[in-house]
């Protein structure tokens, strides 16, 4: 595949400075990009590898049009990262990828499944009856849609993801005779413009749905238990687990291996850092955390046994305090 | 669907009181019922949302059988929360879901696997030779059951559920020259009424056999190590890993995300909370904990550097305590 | 199957003391062994079993050989847990498992995948276009190897597997507008003698590859993200998320559940502990370790309340050393 300089341009704005014939071969990173190669400067921060760059055409700010021109060729955008996202858009779309029927053949897709315009289902997928797939949405190979789930327009549902099994639901019988299954009558309901990452499981709900709503990015092997409602926009970063009935604002960003309690909620805008147990409501967006600080492992053991005594040391602090 | 009140008392015992030629149109929780559905109150905390809620007819405990019965209909049970997991049953026994066959023709099933009467097998899931699949049993979509893997009977295995993959062994070859498999002779034994949720992944023993006894509740995502055993009735929640040779006790309950360190024990009716590593055997039952708590992250940044200092602190403590 | 003696020192090498003749029937740990079992000891802190196990032969290294003998037959090795895991292979060798296809006929292999002599594809796996599988390698039942991906000799990819999704990069848009996706225009590529454990994701990078090096051997539900890249014979434990450009040294051993940064660099060598989040680069090999300890729910609770007043105790400290 190759693009010249000018069909990008034209293809998706922006402000090109030199040669709209040059032809670039390939989209790299500023430190490892050859002559023929596209790059980007997204942070400020790394300015200087404007400088050494070897990329034959670099994608910069207003700001970093002077620098960036002295150097060579450049496509000045506002927002040079959005711009680098939509030049990968581009290329893809490029790659002579050949088509392939809508439906593979061996994906089994209940009668029963409403499939909209444009969809289209790979490999050795299952859609139950009384799905529903939008418009333009992608399951890739062997995706699981469970019965009367509802997916948006334009979603992508990576291999091996589990939609609308049954939320985690039991009642104990009397006496320690084990559990009576609470069966989960609910479905899922996912918005537009969807994301879902491999092996990530969203089950459906007891007696309501499981909500995400238009725009959410989940990756890899998160788990989404059963009535939870996640906000617009919102990314959930791989293996971070969800408990029942969490109710996540719109715009947050969750970090890796988070947990977030079950029948709590999230504040709009909150940013949660990676493996943070978020443990009760949060009011106020802003950025949380709760993890251990890594450290040699025999440091770790001392601080690990007096942390065991904390309360005490306070109780000795206090009582200092009070002879001093 | 709809039930008349008659029809669910008399399918499921308990006490009605009012019009019993009432139909219900759904279940709901208090706060969001109509007046076509059903509903309980399992625990009296709630018991305020009686006055308020409009729905059709609420499940109560004796105790609660005069507010109840003073706004309307209700039906009067021992144990409410159990009363209502019955309720959802009997309710998806009513639904008119079409039968299909009871081994999807898409499924690959060993000719020298076991099935007995009553199994169903969902689309594209892999039954390996010598698996036996026990009375009733579900195996939902794409789930994979290895070679030799017992299942009992009126077990479900959601979509994406792994039994009898490899555990993780190998021997260290001298000289840093890397890993010698060990290869995996065991084979996963599971009990009766076992449920497993999507994408967990259960693994086959070394030596011995992997054993889920009866009545166990996985959730999603969760991972068995080989030669686990984990006790009758215990449920573990999402995103748990339990690592090789450890052994649960019955009637556990493992909250979501806990990590169990291999070769060790934890005694029947022991909870551990989310997020929480088990590092040593347990022999008394309790609650155990161990996650970092929460915190605005400026907060948990000055907290987490005095953490680092911990020891520190106790000997300074330890100084001042010697002079005073 | 049973094997004699004979013919296990003759396939492996080791210094047999007793009857060649004597057939062996299953391999067993000491403490559960039988006379018709073969077993080992590999830890010297375990010596005594030797005199209590009821195995018929038990491998031994050199300096056990003499109370080894005293008790019956033995295959003395260099290396008795080296030497186990290849009794363990031989085993499965012997095993009369019917070959079945190389390439199950449920699988879907895109024609244009590369596939190599003596692989395996199990049934209802994905193999697409410009994949590329080399000698040897098994893949069983359900595993997604994604398009251009490449998969080094003699691996083996268990049930669930799915290398090659799109990695997880979005750029933001404008105004909280939502997400832009990043094409995913890497590919992964694995090297010789790999595993990889059931359910595990790894993701495609965003320009360049996610490459895992020879040896590595990753457990079950593992997260690795795009652009890492993980050393020679590495081993992973279950459970554990490796965000995006992480490096991992050669012959590290990563515990389960761990969590590593993005951008970071491990060096080789290097120990993380279970549930270990690793946030910054280590230059220098050793045990890594940061998890809360366990403990009873009340104690807990105590501690964790004082832990969030940590750095105001540390002031308080200082406050009374002034005084001193």
């Amino acid at each position: 595949v190759s693009l010249q300089l000018a069909a990008i341009v034209q293809a998706l704005g922006g402000e090109l400075h030199g040669d709209g014939t040059l032809t670039i071969e390939g989209l790299a990173p500023l430190e490892s990009a050859s002559p023929d190669d596209l790059s980007f400067l997204a942070n400020p921060r790394y300015r200087q590898q404007l400088e050494t760059t070897r990329a034959g055409c670099v994608i910069v700010a207003p700001a970093m049009r002077e620098p960036a021109e002295a150097r060579g060729a450049c496509i000045v955008a506002d927002d040079p990262y959005l711009y680098f996202a939509r030049v990968t858009q581009l290329w893809k779309k490029t790659l002579p990828v050949p088509a392939g029927p809508a439906i593979h053949p061996s994906a089994v897709v209940d009668p029963e499944a409403d499939i909209a315009e444009g969809v289209r289902i790979g490999p050795l997928c299952v859609v139950e009856r009384g799905a529903r797939i939008g418009r333009d949405t992608e399951l890739k190979g062997r995706v699981f849609v469970g019965a009367d789930c509802v997916i948006g327009d334009r979603c992508i549902l990576h291999a091996g993801v589990v939609i609308g099994a049954d939320g985690f639901g039991f009642a104990p019988r009397p006496g320690g005779a084990g559990w009576e299954k609470i069966e989960q009558l609910g479905a899922v309901r996912i918005g537009d413009d969807v994301e879902i990452g491999a092996n990530t499981c969203i089950d459906r709900g007891a007696l309501a749905d499981t909500v995400i709503e238009d725009g959410v990015k989940l990756d890899n092997l998160v788990q989404v238990a059963h009535n939870v409602r996640i906000g617009r926009n919102t990314a959930v970063a791989a293996c971070t687990g969800i408990a029942g009935s969490a109710v996540i604002g719109a715009n947050c960003m969750i970090g890796g291996a988070a947990r977030i309690q079950g029948h709590i909620s999230i504040a709009d805008g909150t940013f949660v850092s990676t493996g943070t147990f978020i443990s009760r409501t949060i009011h106020k967006p802003g950025m949380y955390t709760g993890v251990f600080p890594m450290d040699d492992n025999a440091s770790w053991e001392k601080n690990a046994a007096a942390l065991k005594q904390l309360h005490s040391l306070r109780d000795r602090i206090k009582a200092l305090e009070k002879k001093s």
